[in-house]
C-alpha cells in the first residue's frame, strides 16, 4: 500500500466534518506541567460527539458515499468507540447504520448505540463470527462497510483532529498518542507531516497489547494475539492502510504498564477535571516515564476517548 | 447595602483576571439537550484553576491590595474550594496566604492547599472557632482577611465567568447558576443585568440547605443551619453584600433534592465526560425538574466545579 494521501486531502476532509463535530478545546494544566517538568497541551477528544474522536472518521467515510450508498446504509463490527461514532453520525446523516456487536460487549456500550438509533445484531465474541454477521448482514442490505479505522476515508477523518490542534497551538515540538488499529495515529502524523514538518509524532501502547510495536519495529505487521491491558480500546491490530503511515511518519512507539496508564488517568482526573478512557492515559503515562525525552518542549496529547463504565473504574 | 456596582466596575475585574485564569470552555451535548428538550450551555469552570471558578475572586480581591497589604499577606478560613482557589491565587502573584481550615477537612482539600504552598492552621470545626483562629493568625501577620463571596471585590472577580460567558454564546434567555454564599450568582446577576438585560438569572439550591430560597422570598437573610445535603458547596448562608444583589436581580430560586442532584451530575459524568462537583450538577436538576419552564429556550449553566473526592462518588 503505498502513501498517496496530499495535504488537500486533509484540508477537504477538515472542512467535510467541522461542521458535523465538535471543535474540543486543547487544556492544559499548570499541576501536571509541574509534574512533567514541561508544556503540556490536552486535546480533548473525550468531549467530543459520542465521547470519542471515531466520530471524525466515521462522519468523513459517511459523506464520502454516493446517494444510492448512503440509502442503503453502512455496516460494521465494533464492541468499542466507533460503533457508537458510527451509530451517531449515521442518524444525523439520515443513513441507516448496521452495528454486529459482541455478546459480552459492555451494556453502557449497548445501550449507547441503541440510544443512536441504530440495528445491533449480536454474535458471539470472536473474529470469525464478528466478520460473519457483518457480511450476512451487508449482503442483506446492500450496506456498505466501513473498517473501524483501516480504511483511507476513516484515516482522513481523523486527520481533522491534529488539523484543529496546529491550528489550536503552534510550534509544537511533539504530539503523543495512543496507538490500537492505527488510524488516529496515522491520521495525526499525516497531518504533521504536511502542516508542521518539525513536530515529532510519538505512538503510546500498553505493554500488555505491543503488537504495534513489535509491527513498527521489525517492519511487517504484527498481529495483536491475545492482548492484556485495562486499555480496551487498545486491542486491535495495525491494518494495510495504517501500518506504513507509522511505519514512514511516526518517529517512536513508547509501551507503558496498566499500572502506570492507571495512576496517569487518575492524575487527570484528579487534576483536569475530566473523564479520560485508560486507552487516552497512555500518553501521559508514556511523558511521565520518559521525563527526559519531553523536557521543556512542547507537546500535544492526544486524550483519544472518556468512554469508561462509572461502575467499573480501576481506583 | 446599596447596589452600587458599575458596568465599569466588571469590566474592570475582567480585565484584571483574565490574563490569570482560564477562560473555560462552553460545551454543549446534544443527548442532554434532547432530554431535557431545550438548548443547553454548559459554562466549565470545573476546568478552571483550582477545579471552580473561586479563583476569579480571589484574584480580583487580591489585586486590589496596596503593595503593602500585598506583603503581609491574606488570611481567611474555608474548607472547601475558596481554600485551594485563595492559596493558588496568592502563591501566583507571590503573595503569603494564611488558611484555617477545620480539622476533619477533607484530605483531598488539605492536600490541595499544600501543594500550593499555602500556611495551613487547623481548628474545631465550629463557626466560633474558625473566625478566632483567623483572626487570632490576622493579628500575628497583618494579613488581609478576604471573605469567600460576602466581598465586593470577589462578588466583582465572580462576575468575569458570566461576562465570559455573554461573549462565548449570544442572546441567552436563561442562565442557572447554584447558590450557596451568593458569590457567583450575584456577580452573575450583576453582569447579566448591565450586559445582557433579557437574560433571566435563575438561581440552583439544594432542598436541604434551602436558606436562599428563604431569604429570597421573605425579604431578609435566613443564616443556614444544619443544612443537610451532598452539595458540599452550598452550606453557607448570603451575606449582607450578596443578598441584596441576589433579591434585586435574580428572577427566581428553585430547590432540588439530592436525589435529584446526584442523576443530574451523574447525567453529566456520562454525557458530557467532565466532573463536576455535586453543588454544579444543581442547575441541571432544575431544569430537568422544570421542563417546561425552559423548553425550545437558549439557557447556560454554569457548571461551579469539580473538586469531588474519587474515592467517596455517590454512584
Amino acid at each position: 500500500m503505498t502513501l498517496h494521501y496530499k495535504k488537500e486531502d486533509i484540508i477537504a476532509a477538515y472542512e467535510r466534518v467541522r461542521q458535523r463535530i465538535h471543535k474540543t478545546p486543547v487544556l492544559t494544566s499548570a499541576l501536571i506541567n509541574e509534574m512533567a517538568e514541561t508544556k503540556l497541551y490536552f486535546k480533548c477528544e473525550n468531549l467530543q460527539k459520542a465521547g470519542s474522536f471515531k466520530i471524525r472518521g466515521a462522519t468523513n467515510a459517511i459523506l464520502q458515499l454516493s446517494e444510492d450508498e448512503k440509502k442503503k446504509g453502512v455496516v460494521t463490527h465494533s464492541s468499542g468507540n466507533f460503533a457508537q461514532a458510527l451509530a451517531l453520525a449515521a442518524r444525523d446523516l439520515f443513513v441507516p447504520a448496521y452495528i454486529v456487536m459482541p455478546d459480552n460487549a459492555p451494556r453502557v456500550k449497548v445501550d449507547a448505540v441503541k440510544a443512536y438509533g441504530a440495528d445491533i445484531r449480536f454474535c458471539k465474541n470472536t473474529q470469525t463470527e464478528r466478520v460473519r454477521a457483518m457480511e450476512e448482514w451487508q449482503q442483506e442490505t446492500g450496506a456498505t462497510f466501513l473498517h473501524p479505522y483501516d480504511n483511507p476515508h476513516v484515516i482522513l477523518g481523523q486527520s481533522s483532529c491534529a488539523y484543529e490542534l496546529l491550528n489550536q497551538v503552534s510550534e509544537l515540538d511533539n504530539i503523543v498518542s495512543p496507538v490500537g488499529g492505527g488510524g488516529l495515529i496515522s491520521g495525526t502524523a499525516l497531518t504533521a507531516s504536511f502542516f508542521s514538518p518539525n513536530t515529532n509524532v510519538f505512538a503510546a501502547e500498553p505493554k500488555g497489547a505491543d503488537d504495534a510495536w513489535h509491527s513498527f519495529n521489525y517492519g511487517k505487521i504484527f498481529p495483536s494475539e491475545n492482548p492484556q491491558t485495562i486499555a480496551d480500546g487498545l486491542l486491535t491490530s495495525l491494518g494495510e492502510y495504517t501500518f506504513p503511515v507509522i511505519r514512514k511518519l511516526v518517529s517512536d512507539i513508547y509501551t507503558v504498564t496498566d499500572e502506570e496508564i492507571i495512576e496517569a488517568m487518575k492524575i487527570v482526573w484528579t487534576r483536569m477535571k475530566i473523564i479520560i478512557e485508560p486507552s487516552s492515559a497512555t500518553s501521559l503515562a508514556v511523558i511521565l516515564k520518559h521525563k527526559a525525552q519531553f523536557r521543556d518542549q512542547k507537546t500535544a496529547l492526544i486524550i483519544s476517548g472518556g468512554n469508561v463504565d462509572l461502575n467499573r473504574l480501576p481506583f
